[in-house]
Order: C-alpha cells, then sequence, then structure tokens
C-alpha cells in the first residue's frame, strides 16, 4: 500500500529541508474558531519561501542531482509558484534553472522567477505544447526536467507541510488539502496517515476544476477542459498519474469551492488572521466556510498553500465578489 | 531618570501578560532586506490579540484593578484600536467595560468593540467633548477610565513588546517606533535601552502629525491641529504629558512619512511578508523604506504595530496611492 512512496521518504525530504525552508507557523484565530464553529489550524505555507509549499518539492528534487546533472542544471514549465520554487531552489543547491513561462505570463511572476536567477524563455501558448518544449530542451541541453508533481521526490517534500503540523498540533481529526495535480495531498496524506491513522483526509477542488473528484468516483484518472475558476494554480486539466495511484486509496472524500466562497475565504483571513493567501491557496480553508456543518466541533487541520498575489490582483477581486 | 517608568516595570508587566497576550512573531524576509539593504525585523503586533500592541497596555493597566473596581467596571473613549483592546482586556479579566465612540465611528469597528463584550456608547465629536464625557461618566458609575497612553501601566504594558524583539533578536542597531501619544515608544525605549544602552531610538510620525517632533526640538509638548493622514491612529494634537517627559530624554531622532510612503510600505508588507498592516502600524517601517540610506547595514527592529484594516479600505489605499 505504500505506492511507492513511504513515510520514510518523507521524514528523509524534512532532514533534507531542515534549516533550508522555513518550519512554517501555525495560523490560529478564536474569532474564526468562533465562526466557524471548529478549531482550526491554519498551516501557513503562504510564508513558506518563495511563498508556497512548492519549494519543499523543488528542493527535495533538485538536492538530489548528482554531481554530473548540477553540471547540466534543471528545467521546468510553469507560470505560476512552481517557477519560483524552482529558481530559487536550483540558486540555494548552486546550479542552473531555465523556466518556460507563457509569453502572457504577468509581468511580476517573471520578475520574481527571473529575480531567483532563473532563465526564462517563452513561449506561444496557444501555437506550442509546453511539455514537448521542455522535454526537448531537456534533451538537447541535458538539463533535468523538474515536473510540479508527478515525482516521489516532489511528493515526498510537499508532504513535509503536513508532518510539520501534525508535530505541532495534536489529535487533528481532518486534514484539508487544496487539489491540483495531486502531490501535496499525496504527500501530505502519507504523512498524516502514518502519525495518525484515523485522520480524515478532505481533498478541496474549484468547483470548475473538479477532476479529481470525478476521478476518485470513476476509478481513474479523468480529464476535463482547462477550468474557469481564480484559483489559477488548480487549472489543471487531470490528476497526476503517480499522485492518483497514491490518493484514490488514501482520500476520504473532495469538497468542491466555488470563486466567491474562494475571495471570502480570502477577505477572512485577511481582516482576521491578517494573513495573505492566495486564490489557489484559500480553497482550503474555504471548504471549512462553506459548509461548517461538515466539521463542527472538529480539530481542523487547513493547508494554506500560497500566497502569493499582488494588491492590485488582491483588490479586483475584493471588489467583485464582495459587496 | 527613570521617570517613574522602570524596566521591572516592564518585567512585572511581561509577567502579567505571559500566556494572556501573544509573544507574537518577528517577520523577516530576505526580499524585504535586500530591497532595503539593511536587516529587518518586524515585530508583528498586528497578529496580537485585537489586532494591536494596545492590549498588552490595556491588560496590563485592567489586571490590576482591586475587587472593589473590578465590580465596578471600566470605561475609556476611542473609535480605533484602543477601543477594541480595552473591551477584550476586561472581558478576560471578568469586568465590563464602557466605551464611548464618536456616532460616526466606523460600524465594523463598533461591531468588534461590542463583539467583545463592550457596552458601546456613542457621541457627537462636534458637539460634545470625549474627555469631559468620560469623565462624567467615571464620576457617575465609579468606572476606572483607562487611557490610551498617558498612564504608567499602560506603557509598561506596551514596552513588553520591545521586551520580546530584544529577546528574540540579538544585537538590534536601531528601533523604529510609530509615535501617537507616546506610550509605545515610552515603553518600548526603556525595555530597549536596558537590555542594550547602545541602541538608537527612532520615533516614526505622519509627516502631518509632527507633534511630537515639533515638541522634542521646543524642549515642551507643541499642540498641533489635529492632522489629516490616513494613519487614523495617529491623529493624536499633542504628545502625552507622562509620555514625553519619558521620550524627551531617550529618544535619537523622529522620521517623518506621508500617506503615500505608508501605503508603499503596507503593499510590500503584503506582497513580499504576506501579513497585513493597517496605515498606522505601517508607519515605522515606511520611514525604513523611505530613506534607506539611513540605515543601511544596519540591524533594525521595526514596530508593525496593528493590522485591523478591512478589505474594502485597503483596496481603496492601494487604488488611490498605487499606480
Amino acid at each position: 500500500m505504500t505506492n511507492g512512496l513511504t513515510f520514510d521518504d518523507i521524514r528523509a525530504a524534512a532532514a533534507r529541508l531542515d534549516g533550508v525552508a522555513h518550519h512554517t507557523p501555525v495560523v490560529t484565530s478564536h474569532a474564526i474558531d468562533g465562526l466557524v464553529g471548529a478549531s482550526v489550524f491554519g498551516k501557513a505555507e503562504n510564508l513558506q519561501r518563495a511563498g508556497a509549499f512548492k519549494f519543499r518539492g523543488a528542493y527535495n528534487r533538485i538536492s538530489h542531482l548528482s554531481p554530473d546533472e548540477r553540471e547540466r542544471g534543471v528545467c521546468a514549465w510553469s507560470s505560476g509558484n512552481h517557477a519560483q520554487a524552482v529558481a530559487l531552489a536550483a540558486r540555494v543547491v548552486g546550479t542552473s534553472a531555465v523556466i518556460l513561462m507563457p509569453e502572457d505570463a504577468p509581468a511580476s511572476k517573471r520578475a520574481a522567477t527571473e529575480g531567483y536567477g532563473a532563465d526564462v524563455r517563452t513561449y506561444d501558448r496557444y501555437r506550442e505544447n509546453r511539455e514537448e518544449l521542455a522535454a526537448a530542451l531537456a534533451a538537447e541541453t541535458g538539463r533535468v526536467a523538474v515536473p510540479p508533481y508527478d515525482d516521489h521526490r516532489i511528493m515526498a517534500g510537499q508532504g513535509t507541510a503536513a508532518l510539520e503540523l501534525l508535530q505541532d498540533v495534536s489529535d487533528l481529526d481532518t486534514l484539508l488539502v487544496p487539489m491540483s495535480g495531486g502531490g501535496l495531498m499525496a504527500g501530505c496524506g502519507v504523512a498524516a496517515r502514518a502519525l495518525n491513522p484515523r485522520i480524515e483526509l478532505v481533498g478541496v477542488e474549484p468547483a470548475a476544476g473538479n477532476d479529481t473528484k470525478q476521478s476518485l468516483v470513476a476509478g481513474e484518472r479523468i480529464r476535463i477542459a482547462v477550468p474557469r475558476t481564480i484559483a489559477d494554480g488548480l487549472q489543471v486539466e487531470i490528476p497526476g498519474e503517480l499522485t492518483f495511484e497514491i490518493n484514490r486509496r488514501q482520500v476520504d472524500d473532495v469538497c468542491l469551492v466555488d470563486d466567491e466562497q474562494i475571495v471570502a475565504a480570502m477577505q477572512l483571513l485577511f481582516e482576521r488572521a491578517k494573513t495573505v493567501v492566495e486564490p489557489s491557496g484559500a480553497t482550503a480553508f474555504a471548504a471549512l466556510l462553506s459548509d461548517p456543518s461538515r466539521f463542527a466541533g472538529r480539530r481542523v487541520g487547513v493547508l494554506l498553500s500560497g500566497g502569493n498575489v499582488g494588491t492590485a490582483q488582491f483588490s479586483d477581486l475584493m471588489q467583485t465578489y464582495v459587496n
């Protein structure tokens, strides 16, 4: 039942990340607990290096490069948090990174990635296939491709977020985790179940992008159209192959949240917890808010998975969705 | 040279606050350090109970009530963070609070204060004098008036913020503190100097409300017109009497910041540190941003004194001041 990902893998990743990644704090709020009627423990991965949990997996993968591979460097494709995570992890390890980004990626994301020292190359997302471009780049240059989730070392690194949370907070009843490709849930679920075999594992997806929920019901990976949601980190069309093998055996339930619920979650975290969480990162908390009776009286761990949202985007979201 | 406020007072306050107030975290950011060319340590009082450092002083004062006084309760006037702090501290101590607020105070501030169990009474700020109203209320009801700053137990409680910061971070060169009535600086300065006699103490005021700077130059308390600034917690007309006696002997310098610099500081804290700081709470950090050469290469402690800003106000400020 290990599907190739074991608790030992996650403990090994934690040892590698010690002193490199932040051991992020746990956010609690009397006001929020009162509102939802549960004891809520937010794992503040918005305060992780490069602003999201992604750094944990990227560093764990890149730190395993052989000396030869380190010489040749890494490559990745992403317009989001994975780009910044790979760029920063490569710099910390002392290797080089090439990141493929769509031409129309926000200038701020490109600047942040370049700020970590990566070589950013753009492609036309309507005419070119990013996986093929990345594979060609890897083949030509010998760079090691760093995937965003479908890799055991990525999953193991990402699982250290739950390892820390369960070490810091005892007796959690439920763990709520945003699901995109499924790497965060794969790693976190394995870690959480190892420490607490009875913990309930609940994934959260945007209602418009319920590929994991559909896939779990069908018992096989289902592909959907690119979802339209403000949760830009969760716009995948299909669960990962390796992640799904793990998650289909461990996930108890998947909750769906719409954009309005995500913005309400961002607002409450801003006003009550004074913390900045991006749309994708607020989905797990949104699930708790949108169905509090489902979690009433429970001790609930919530992955606040990222905080990379600018003030302009934040203000737009508030004005669009909040009265 | 103690002016009635000693380090022992602050240590006694810290003992009282232990387990009641939050020992707030220290915010650091590689990105911010790189931008300003200094090592910045933000004392996150925006994460304090009731959202600001004010709780430290209010609780320290109210916890000293005699059994008789506790029976009769407390009163205070404030439209801002002091109101919420007194309301919460009264509830924690187990006494009652009446808070005088102007009729036109924001509904959210009133709701928050009532949410902590206080009895809020309104007055017409154009026709009635709040100090006189509060004095009459105290005389009629026997309630103990809790002033916002000009009281040694308030100052001692507020000084525990710097006590914690200097215990957590060694070898600070400079401490930047927002100045309104001067209570936070009075307490923090005494604590900081006791732990590090060579530390530089720099106050920060809105450029439009430079009563402390003028008073320090003149060597006596100068009254100004009510300042127009977005830093609504710093709109005092004159330094406190007791606070000024302390601050005139210990403050090395006062920096002034304008509204645009305050909003830039709020934006940077949001985007890089993922933390929500209200205008008044961001002034000390704004001083660092607006004159980085003044602090270059130094280890600078910065009081992030409060985080009570709603998403609507935050969005308005960003759209008004940021391109």
